[in-house]
């Protein structure tokens, strides 16, 4: 039987971290796509490194593509990232956090690595309920992406391989996701989830990014080794 | 009334310089964006320049995004280019010129351009009939996209703006295109064609490619000036 591969799109975040666990316990030969956008926490590439050599994937790639030149988000210029938002303010609209059209260049690059490689999945750590409201990550978007997918490629077209979008964590709760990764034996040390980090890396805490996670751990129980 | 904004891809090739001069003759500001990414003929971008500059778009910009270190096509890497294949060869299979989904990649950057500028169009020069063969060039594509990318985006999501993607070259013969073309006063000097010039620019007329622009010219009656 030939090796299973998967493209794993990683920032080196908690949830990509994760899914990228997944991808491997699942038989995966894991192919980690990061990206250096023009993010203002570019920092992230150095713990998606660390992530990726922890995590022994197969192959770990940082793609270039200057999306900071567009605008549009606090991410991407010297607007400042929202801090210390109630959950309520989190759950309502769509923050200046938002980079457009970020997952859209971020997936159509996997497809390319995808094709390239012969890989069947593509592995993304999009989730709808514990969220930051971002257009993006909910299901009916990863639906029309997949389907798009399979009209844009040979493989596709040809009827050789179908492109399957995996998004194990669209509906868990932050929660969730943080037992599912204690589980796996992801070490939160080497994860990096903040909006806004000190040049250390240091989360800042009040971000919606930081505080959607300490909630996560706070209802899982379970100690965030990256703040203790 | 607020002025319309479009993107419209810009490769420096007949077809795209053609759908650069309908975008402005509908009544667009056409902020054009062209791609390095790793293509050996990375001199388009030079014509691509030029016909920015003469057709006088709101703004033109090189997006540096690396398609090469995929690899998986002659466009991209050392194979050779297929020269003097006949018709009926061109019009089956997807030839080795196919660049994994460049056409996704190359939309999705579109799509966060004409988010963040709050543009409602986005313009491509595909062509289903005269074309060679590529899986991301076909109306089931587009249409794909266009509905994943009013799923994707903010404007999307909020009921404001919707995005729609013109084609207006799909269901065209090369024919057809040249003399649109010529109608727009199109200088087809500017233009660019071949997938593997010599190092000034000049096209090696066997190419998939320059067959089929010549054989366009011939069958609409058109000088091409760009040969002469």
């Amino acid at each position: 039987m030939s090796e299973k591969k998967a493209v794993v799109l990683l920032s080196g975040g908690l949830d990509s971290t994760t899914v990228a666990a997944i991808a491997q316990q699942q038989g995966f030969a894991v192919y980690a796509l990061s990206f250096d956008y023009g993010q203002n926490h570019r920092i992230e590439l150095d713990f998606a490194k660390r992530v990726a050599a922890k995590l022994g994937v197969r192959e770990h790639t940082v793609v270039a593509v200057d999306l900071r030149s567009f605008g549009g988000s606090a991410l991407t210029s010297d607007v400042p990232v929202p801090k210390h938002r109630t959950a309520e303010a989190i759950g309502h609209g769509i923050p200046i956090t938002y980079v457009p059209a970020r997952n859209t260049v971020f997936l159509a690059l996997a497809l390319a690595r995808a094709e390239s490689l012969g890989a069947t999945d593509i592995f993304i750590g999009v989730n709808a309920l514990d969220y930051s409201g971002y257009p993006d990550c909910r299901p009916e978007f990863i639906e029309a992406f997949e389907r798009m997918a399979n009209l844009a490629t040979k493989s596709g077209v040809e009827g050789r391989t179908r492109i399957t979008l995996q998004t194990p964590l669209i509906l868990l709760s932050k929660a969730e996701i943080v037992k599912v990764a204690d589980k796996l034996g992801v070490d939160f040390r080497l994860t990096h989830s903040c909006y806004d980090p000190d040049p250390d890396g240091r989360p800042c805490g009040a971000c919606d990014s930081c505080l959607l996670r300490r909630k996560g751990f706070e209802e899982a129980g379970v100690v965030d080794t990256l703040l203790s």
